[in-house]
Order: C-alpha cells, then sequence, then structure tokens
C-alpha cells in the first residue's frame, strides 16, 4: 500500500514535493491544498487540488492523506496551521525559525497528543540533515565545534528582505562561503569566526521606474542582522537579465567540525555537505523521506511531536531491516 | 550516575576506547578485559584489568559494567565473542566483515533476546557512520548512486596480509584515493568505477635478512582481492623509517552521492567524510556514543540486536531533549 501524500501550500517548496513524490516509489500524491482558490489551479502532476477546508472534511476527498507535508511559511502560517492539522493528520513541516522551535514543538506535541496523530517538526536540509551531522558530530567527538557555512546560494529570506525596500521591482540574494574560512576550519584553524568572516552576500535587484541606485543600495547594505554583519555587493540589473540569469534557486551548505581524540594531540574532522541545482526540489524530497518516518511511526503505535533528531535512519529508508543489513551497512 | 564501561580487548582500539572515556563526561571505565594474562597488564588510565573469564564472575569486580565495548578482531574473535557476551551484558561491537553482518547480526539477536539484554554491533566509522550516510543519501535522494572512497590512511587488514608473505618483518599499507575519481563523483560524471579508478595502494616494507626483495613485491601484487585489482607500488624501507615515519594510524574517508531532483535535470550531491590523526581513538569514541545509545535503549525496555540504523540521533547525544530543541536542530 502506498503511503498517501497530502501537499499544503502550493509555492516553490509544494511544487518541489510535488516533483519529488514520483521518485519515491512507495508514495502517492491525494491531492494539493491550497488558500488560493483550487477551481483557478491545476497542479503539474495532474493530482487533484482542493481549497485548504477540505482537510476539516476528508470524507470530499477521493483519497484521504495518510500525511500531510506542509509547505507554507515559518514566519506566519506554521505556526498556526501545524498545530491546527496535527489535530487531524499525521504531519511534516519544515518549520525554521531556530528561536522559535521549542516552542513550536510543545504546541504541535499538544495537538497531536490531543488528536493521536504523528508529527514531525522542522526538517529540511537545514534544520533537517544539518542539525543531524551537527549532533551525530557533537556525540562522536565531545568538546569540538562545529561550524556551518551556506552557499553557494540563493537565500529567499534576505531575497525577500530586499524586495521589501521601496524603489526594488524584484531581487535576487546569493550567499556565498568565503573559501579561506572553509579552509580554515577544514585544517582546525579558524578559532572562532565572526558572520563577515565566514559568508559575503551578493544581491542582484531590479529597480522600479525612477528609483534612486544609491539609496536603494545603502538601504540593502546597512539593513540590520540582514547584511549589515556581512560584506554586501549590490549589482543592478534589468528584468531580462533577472530572468535569464537568475530564476534558478540552486543552494549549498556544509557542516563542518574538528576536534580532537585522546590526549589532545591527535585532530579529528567530520564534514557533511550537500549541493543542489534545485533547493525547493531537494527540500520537497528530504520531505518526503520523513513523512515516510512519520507515517512507520504513527503505525507502530507513536504520538506526538518528533524531530529529525528521533528518528533512526531505518525509519525513513523505503528498504526492509534485512536489505539495509545486507547492503547498507 | 555515570554510565560504566568496559572494553573487552587490549589493542589498538581498545586502547582508543580507553583514552576517549574521559572526553565522554557521562561515562567511566569499569574495567579493562583480555585474554592476556592481567597480572602482567598495567592500563594507560589506571582502570583495573581483569581477564576475560572474570566478566563471567561479576561478583569479582569493582564496578559491574553498564555496557561492554568489544575491540576484538572480526575474523574469528567478535563472531564467538559478541553473541556470549551479549548472554550476559549489553554490548557494542565493531565487526565490520560486511558479507557476514546478517549472520552475525541474527546470533547476537538471539543471545540478546534471551539473556534480555541489548546488543549494537558494527558500529565504527565504516560500518556506522558511513552506513548511515548512505542510508541517509540514499532515503532522501531516491534512486541515486553512492560512492565510498577510504583514504588517505592506513589500512590495518592490508598491512596485516603483507606481514603474513615470508621474508616480510614488518608492513604497513596506505590506502589512496584517486583524486581524478573523486572530483568525477562530486560533478556527477563518474559512471561506474572499477576498484583500480577508484583506489591506489602504497605498501611500506621491511624484509626479514636475506629475504628476496623482488619475490617479495610479485607476493604482494599479485595477492587476490588484496592487491590484484588495484596499482600498488611497493617500498622497502629500514625497521628505523618505520617506527620514525609510520608508526601513527591516520585514516580517512568520504560517502559521496549524486543523484537528480525533479524531472532529471537538477544535480543535487550529498556528501558525507571523515579525517582523523588517529584511527583507534576516533573509532573508540564512536564506540562509546554507541554505547551511551545502547544503555538508554536498554533503560526504555528495548531488547535483542541494533545497528547504527536503529538508532535516533538523540539517543547518541549526552545532551537533553530541551538542550538538543534548543541548540541542536
Amino acid at each position: 500500500m502506498a503511503i498517501c501524500i497530502g501537499i499544503v501550500g502550493y509555492g516553490n517548496v509544494g511544487r518541489g514535493v510535488e516533483a519529488a513524490v514520483s521518485h519515491h516509489k512507495d508514495m502517492e500524491l491525494a491531492g494539493i491544498f491550497t488558500r488560493r482558490n483550487p477551481q483557478g489551479l491545476a497542479s503539474l502532476s495532474g493530482a487533484p487540488v482542493y481549497g485548504l477546508e477540505a482537510l476539516l472534511h476528508p470524507e470530499s476527498l477521493e483519497k484521504k492523506p495518510d500525511v500531510l507535508v506542509l509547505c507554507t511559511g515559518s514566519a506566519t502560517d506554521l505556526p498556526e496551521q501545524t498545530p491546527l492539522l496535527a489535530q487531524y493528520y499525521c504531519v511534516v513541516d519544515s518549520f525554521d525559525t531556530h528561536a522559535c522551535i521549542p516552542e513550536h514543538f510543545a504546541k504541535v506535541n499538544q495537538s497531536a497528543l490531543q488528536g493521536g496523530t504523528a508529527a514531525l517538526i522542522s526538517t529540511g536540509w537545514d534544520p533537517g540533515l544539518f542539525s543531524m551531522a551537527r549532533v551525530l558530530g557533537d556525540a562522536v567527538l565531545p568538546g569540538s565545534h562545529a561550524e556551518t557555512f551556506w552557499g553557494r546560494g540563493v537565500s529567499q529570506g534576505h531575497s525577500d528582505a530586499i524586495r521589501r525596500i521601496p524603489g526594488v521591482k524584484d531581487a535576487r540574494q546569493y550567499t556565498v562561503p568565503v573559501k579561506s574560512a572553509l579552509d580554515a576550519v577544514r585544517k582546525g584553524e579558524a578559532g572562532a569566526l565572526t558572520p563577515r568572516q565566514k559568508h559575503t552576500r551578493e544581491c542582484y535587484v531590479v529597480l522600479e521606474e525612477g528609483a534612486d541606485p544609491e539609496a536603494v543600495a545603502k538601504a540593502i547594505i546597512t539593513m540590520p542582522h540582514y547584511f549589515d554583519e556581512y560584506d554586501t555587493s549590490v549589482t543592478f540589473i534589468s528584468e531580462e537579465e533577472m530572468q535569464a540569469q537568475h530564476c534558478a534557486m540552486p543552494h549549498a551548505g556544509q557542516v563542518l567540525r574538528q576536534g580532537v581524540t585522546g590526549d589532545g594531540a591527535n585532530a579529528a574532522f567530520v564534514g557533511f555537505e550537500v549541493a543542489i541545482d534545485s533547493n525547493p526540489q531537494f527540500t520537497g524530497s528530504i520531505l518526503l523521506a520523513f513523512a515516510r518516518g512519520i507515517y512507520r511511526f504513527y503505525q507502530e503505535g507513536k504520538r506526538g511531536c518528533f524531530t529529525a533528531l528521533d528518528m533512526p535512519l531505518s525509519a525513513l529508508s523505503p528498504l526492509s531491516r534485512d536489505e539495509l543489513l545486507a547492503t547498507m551497512l
């Protein structure tokens, strides 16, 4: 029996999940659930499109989803939607506001326990795979220090922040790791690094007609938290250049850990990295592996909220225990 | 309460575990258990040294171990010792004869279920961390292919194989990944690779007096499985050079995976790597993280045999669930 997936939210990540379903042979798509008018929307895969409220009336659906994959935003959507939907369905989300994860966890846990479901929050590649790499490295090299680098890749959050500046028509921000810092961390020679030492930020901006480039550039470079702690470059381009050269959503990242073993003279390095042409499609594929895991947890009788750190690798895999023992160890 | 560790076997890995205990703040050493005469042995840490048979009379020990870390050989020791000791203790081993893992698992599982203990087999960095990386990559990038590279580092198995050749007094074998193959796999341009395309083998050999170098070199280079499928170099050195330049046990390795997302046009890369000055100390530290995990499994009431693939990252970590949520996701 295929695991029946419902996609909530039909933006970049929702379409990424949709594109990933055909790669996960034990899964099928129950439908896409959107806040927009479903009448006007045809899905890329041909899966049925419903309004969000259809989830509260499962008898109206062709197939009831075994797991909902929530693909809406961390800022305002997921804090409401994940606890709400976890009362009725097993759910997976990619909530990535790191500072608010404990609060989100507590709310979702309460809902899932009340509803008798299993939920998994805050997965994708960071948080998610990178969280697993951080904990694994910390466990096997106690006392060591991990550095996470991101890029070269498009940051949606930073791109959105630029788009909110008056005079900006469109923008794309690339986060770029500083090579000398990467090399120093790999060699164990880095010490404490500031944000400026670790990453630079490249901004490509299309201006509204008549906007002042100098004012826009200054507004970007001095923006607190987003840009003021980094070396930032701003390049103004035409709308055509934006479409032609910056419509892809590549990303990459690394969790690098240097430690010592024994009496301290012996260096030890553990690294995990990803590099992807399509951030939404890779994120979508990760979300589906965790949808498989949380569905298995549910079938085993586990209830409540979980994270990537609670999930054994075997639960993520479509392979049986015998296949894993024979081929993967 | 600290987790009380017993080390079985006092060779390189056993001493590596001993050196790692002080880094794992929630652990203490109950003792070292050896086949040799314990009278003649003082441990580096000052921990008591017992004969192996003392494990069958725990009343004779100062402290009874919560978990035994088995540090003897995969060829003949662990297939007997792990099932035997799992009847009485929670155990962790690093059994690494990949083809025999299913059989070893079945035997240890039966013993642990009979004895009411929890056992974890075949961990270290490969099998172990690399197994986890292989399964994680396969789950999030279905249909992709992983390549594992080892080195540059000392292979104990290949060094031992050379030492068994008549006329060889001592030997050290370095496994070296082929850089062009590494680069091709990272770029997704590799295709199927033969053993010869992936690794070369460098052998440093001290001859017995009067031994024929040509005969020894030929015996090495043509040795089935170990060397005949590789480009192998043999360098004869003096006993002094061996001591001065080849007494360390560094190693390294990478699990590299290239796949595609979506309709196949978008590349995705996932990589995991380690590079270590002391293979036995790093392996020892990993074994202790899994000793923590299996002890928690035991405390939760889990019984039987497990592998690294059954263990959530949270079980390996000394941090509490709240600490993990707040700091590691």
